[in-house]
């Protein structure tokens, strides 16, 4: 049965444009948060491939999304490579064993070390595969390297990425050694989930805009294209997604390029600039602002306009960054009722 | 006599093209460090006129900048206006008493009650514009209401400005009156600081990539041209510099527009780009990376770019973004000379 998401990542005629939300399986949903504290700690969730199974399949049902996304978190990847990760409440993520130089670089297993050891995974993938009905994609993702390399570097989230950005311009080698090692590790993580059953993938560049554009494709795109390009000639039937958050002036000089299907668009990134500028090589997913959410006049607003400018299709409707805790699940119900009825081509 | 700075800003012919650095007067200088510990808190050296006055001046001797800007901060505004603010180390500025309703906003004073409120800034004013030496120029500035407002509503520094947004699209009504009277304070703080002996003005967005390009107009843009061109038809011998930080989008869709004399160009908006857009309309101002200045190298590549690309002039030297606080002084000083010696046009 062909699957109206996959359709689309592939720019083929659909009956409407589909659609799904980032962080779609999350806080915002009763029945996430009572699975959430039925696991222990956000990691035991992550690795508990049964519970992660059934909070990914959860905005299927309750919200009616046209694809599921894994349940997990891009920093299983640094987790498994052997670095030490806590989640602190009200802080996010801390490494307690940063990377700052060759020898904590070297102490990280190898891509082929790593990619087994997300066993739990792939699991969760094969179990959500068993029960999404069929007319659903299942999207499988991973962060990309530059994000990873600056949680890896700074130890925790950060408002200014200095230690990073450091080492860009004063040890731009160790930079490199930090992200090509990073990249071996999505790219065989990346298919094995697809081995796995994950029928899309979406790579996130979560701090794109950490960047200064001129350095940007050297430090992140570059390797998001290669990792692209690896899934691409492996699994040609899986559409790839690439998300760099924060990019407008990155697209707006042409520098986007790479074989991907689909790119992912921002809310800070007007769809009518991504339009002029990628609509013709790529699908173009997104990109409402996630804070309409709270109001149904501002995300009518929002969706109507979007179907009026993709109207010619090679959209896939999402917000512009991830579904926020506080979200009424009614309000994101109708978003997802909206793009699909606003979008109707019959 | 004339000032180099001043020309520059109306994009008269110059020597060479003007340096200043954002955040210059503070914590990468020792000299800083040492009068910020004898003041007592932040906010206590902010109502200090004579040690204010002192560290406004000190980037100019040690670093050979252009212009000196005063030393305060955006939030002495509301402060002002009757909130509790706070300093707490590690996380920044802490309002006690947010705006989150009308009556929680007609608490607050009118903006003729609160410039005068402001008198130590315009006693600071008064002692720097003594001992400057003639031939630097002297920056005024202000926050600009949509930041402010941020500040405001959230009660502290925000990485999702999830109630600021939540109130623009769900309220808008109480989110414009709130920025109706701060910028009524913002015009008449900014009036007389220029009549206290201010040259030039700078208000600063810090926050304006928060709100969505198609909505950034309506909640931010229009009353900071409101504000430039209060001033300019009292002040027009006063240049008004606009330094909306993270709106690449919002520039190359062609929306920048009002009477003021000087744009700031943040890092992630890369200079030939607001050069195509508004190079003929404005004079730019920008735009280094900060990180750089970790690096003499970095910082050499990049000042050697900007020069060339902006080889005609109607061009100011600065970061475009605040200085780190652990960058040498020797970087920095580096930066002010090569801007000055590249763009050397005789």
């Amino acid at each position: 049965m062909s699957k109206i998401f996959i359709d689309a990542c592939f720019g083929r005629p659909t009956p409407y444009t589909p659609v799904w939300m980032m962080r779609q399986a999350g806080r915002y949903l009763a029945e996430y948060r009572a699975v959430r504290e039925k696991a222990g700690t956000f990691l035991d969730l992550c690795r508990n491939p049964e519970l992660a199974a059934e909070v990914t399949l959860q905005p299927v049902e309750i919200v009616g999304v046209d694809a599921a996304i894994l349940f997990s978190d891009i920093l299983v990847i640094p987790l498994e490579m052997g670095m030490n990760l806590s989640f602190v409440a009200g802080e996010g993520p801390v490494f307690s064993d940063p990377i700052r130089s060759r020898e904590d670089l070297e102490r990280l297993r190898s891509a082929e070390e790593t990619a087994p050891r997300l066993e739990y995974v792939y699991e969760t993938i094969r179990l959500v595969k068993e029960r999404l009905p069929e007319d659903k994609a299942f999207i499988g993702f991973a962060g990309a390297p530059w994000t990873l390399a600056t949680y890896m570097i700074e130890g925790q989230g950060s408002k200014t990425y200095t230690l990073s950005k450091k080492m860009l311009y004063t040890d731009p080698e160790l930079l490199h050694a930090i992200l090509r090692k990073t990249t071996e590790a999505v790219k065989l993580y990346l298919a094995r989930q697809i081995e796995a059953g994950v029928e899309a993938v979406q790579i996130f560049d979560s701090w794109a805009a950490a960047i200064e554009p001129a350095k940007y494709d050297e430090f992140s795109w570059k390797y998001m294209v290669e990792i692209a390009e690896y899934l691409k000639e492996r699994y040609p039937h899986v559409p790839v997604i690439l998300f760099p958050k924060g990019i407008a002036a990155f697209i707006e000089r042409g520098w986007v390029y790479g074989n991907f299907d689909v790119f992912g668009v921002d809310w800070g990134t007007p769809m009518a600039l991504a339009k002029e500028k990628l609509g013709d090589r790529y699908v173009l997913q997104g990109n409402m602002e996630p804070t309409r959410l709270y109001s149904k006049e501002a995300t009518q607003e929002c969706v109507a306009a979007l179907a009026n400018l993709m109207k010619e299709g090679r959209h896939i409707f999402n917000l512009g960054h991830g579904i926020l805790p506080d979200v009424p699940v009614e309000n994101a119900r109708h978003f997802v009722r909206l793009a699909q009825e606003l979008s109707r081509r019959d």
